[in-house]
């Protein structure tokens, strides 16, 4: 049977396998992913995103355990993506943290992932989309994207999921407090987790004045509310008004038609990178890869501007442009 | 006149005035960009980053204070970049945090710019390479280039630097500890701010064994020892040491080559990024953009495969790739 059909009929081993091969970006996997395409677009993708210090990794957890335990008959499966250096699914294992998978090893309603790029920062996102379909085509009902957040990659998050989640914590310090107006451009919902800790009060308070600032005089943003929760999610405290808050906002997203408008952001924002790297990939042909190495010691030797070099490259003239 | 005669002679105002044409991105600032850039290639840039809660503006102020009065006759010009939303130079700024500034303030010798794009998170770096240029045109002999550490951005500052500094604090919680491997993979010098809180210690030698762990049996990187350092940025403890160690550094970058090594990879990654932008858009004309908006929702609806959609707009056959 080939891989594409036994995924579909929940083969997880065969699921596994094209992980790694989207991973390693080889054509079979591309070949696979693409039959596979026409069965995705029925997940609920959940962005999960906060700095580190703020419990991401065991609210994740604990959001799992929740959603596959609160309605036995009809809980949703759950696939976790943890895109995230830090995140002890992919490099916290190394250093012995494993514990908290324990947990949910075992039920077969629940797939995780990391990206294993391991001791590696950066160029974790790409197989992402490829992930998120592979899982979507599996028939995972709910997927969790979990991402360290700081800057570009709470962005990338929000571009990829129905709903994102953005999460902070007491004691974090000031400089995270200022954050606040960037993060509430992409979070649909804003967890303040470690709520048992000193000052966790104070942090809710900053979040709710920050959301009420930004507010438009209507109330709400495009007709949803913007929860603020308070977790504690090493006692488990909150997680159900969590679980229940992502539900409301898959409800509203299809009652408002706002689930189809994420669905195209989300399928321009992978077209565009893809075509980026598409270009770039043409582009450097081995000719011109030697006529960047050459450009990159002109520009070093001050003897081009980044500027004409880059116009070199395009065989433009330096003084017509712009 | 010129604005780039007035920057070389030192004219703070026509500097400023610089700064923000580059960050809108307009052609008279680009004009006197490329006429300042064969005066640049003495500064010594030193990236500093480290996740929110660790102290980093703190730090960096008081960096710079030490750099300016440890040897008034020969205290280098300083100028602080801060690509981070997060900062009392950006973000913060606006909760009123303006206080750390006002100890540098008068001093003609540093020059302190952040990126002014408040509340949006992302394409904040994208005039970082062009501050750069004009503050090193303009004789600022050490230029400190603060950004919010967490995955890529981490990598890109350090792409960006002769010399990368990752700040690290206690009680951030075990997610952070995990992170040290990639960390590793950047930093030239490490430090651990907050030295003063309760488990710095552990802190301290977590990131020393991750380290000698990640070393090769030589026991140095290519020669360079990266130092643990401990600090306190609100006491001033241990800035002395972390000053030496960025003047260390500089100094083994000079007499191993690796200065030329780094303006390498510096202009390169500049280079890389301005063509992928370039070539983005040239292609995307608005008869393209037309089709990839029809090709996005053919993808939405499962009529395509994003790689199809990607083949067309690139014209050509999907089956002939790869």
């Amino acid at each position: 049977m080939p891989p594409a059909e036994r995924i579909l009929q929940g083969d997880r081993l065969a699921l596994a396998r094209l992980l790694s091969e989207l991973e390693n970006q080889t054509s079979q996997g591309e070949a696979t992913l693409g039959e596979l395409y026409p069965h995705t677009g029925k997940a609920h993708i959940v962005g999960v995103t906060g700095a580190p210090g703020t419990g991401k990794s065991t609210l994740v957890n604990r959001l799992v355990q929740k959603l596959r335990t609160a309605q036995p008959d009809q809980a949703p499966t759950v696939a976790v993506i943890a895109v995230d250096p830090s995140s002890p699914y992919s490099g916290g294992a190394i250093l012995g943290d494993r514990i908290r998978m324990r947990d949910l090893a075992g039920d077969t309603g629940v797939f995780i992932r990391s990206m294993a790029s391991r001791g590696k920062l950066g160029g974790l996102a790409s197989a992402t989309g490829a992930f998120t379909m592979a899982f979507d085509a599996a028939g995972y009902e709910v997927i969790l994207i979990e991402t360290v957040g700081a800057g570009q990659a709470e962005v990338d998050v929000a571009s990829r999921a129905h709903t994102t989640i953005v999460i902070d914590a007491p004691g974090l310090g000031d400089d995270v407090q200022a954050n606040k107006a960037g993060i509430l451009e992409i979070a649909d919902i804003l967890v303040v987790n470690k709520s048992d800790l000193p000052g966790a009060a104070r942090t809710l308070r900053t979040l709710e004045m920050a959301m009420h600032l930004a507010l438009p005089a209507s109330g709400s943003l495009g007709g949803w509310d913007i929860p603020v929760l308070a977790t504690a999610a090493t006692t488990g405290e909150g997680i159900d008004a969590l679980a229940a808050a992502i539900a409301s906002h898959r409800q509203f997203l299809l009652e408002s038609g706002g689930w189809g408008e994420r669905e195209r952001l989300r399928t321009r924002t992978q077209l565009e990178q893809d075509l980026a790297a598409s270009l770039m990939a043409s582009f450097l042909d081995p000719e011109i890869e030697a006529r960047f190495d050459s450009l990159v010691q002109s520009v070093v030797e001050r003897k081009l501007t980044p500027r004409a070099a880059l116009d070199a490259l395009l065989g433009e003239d330096s003084s017509s442009r712009r």
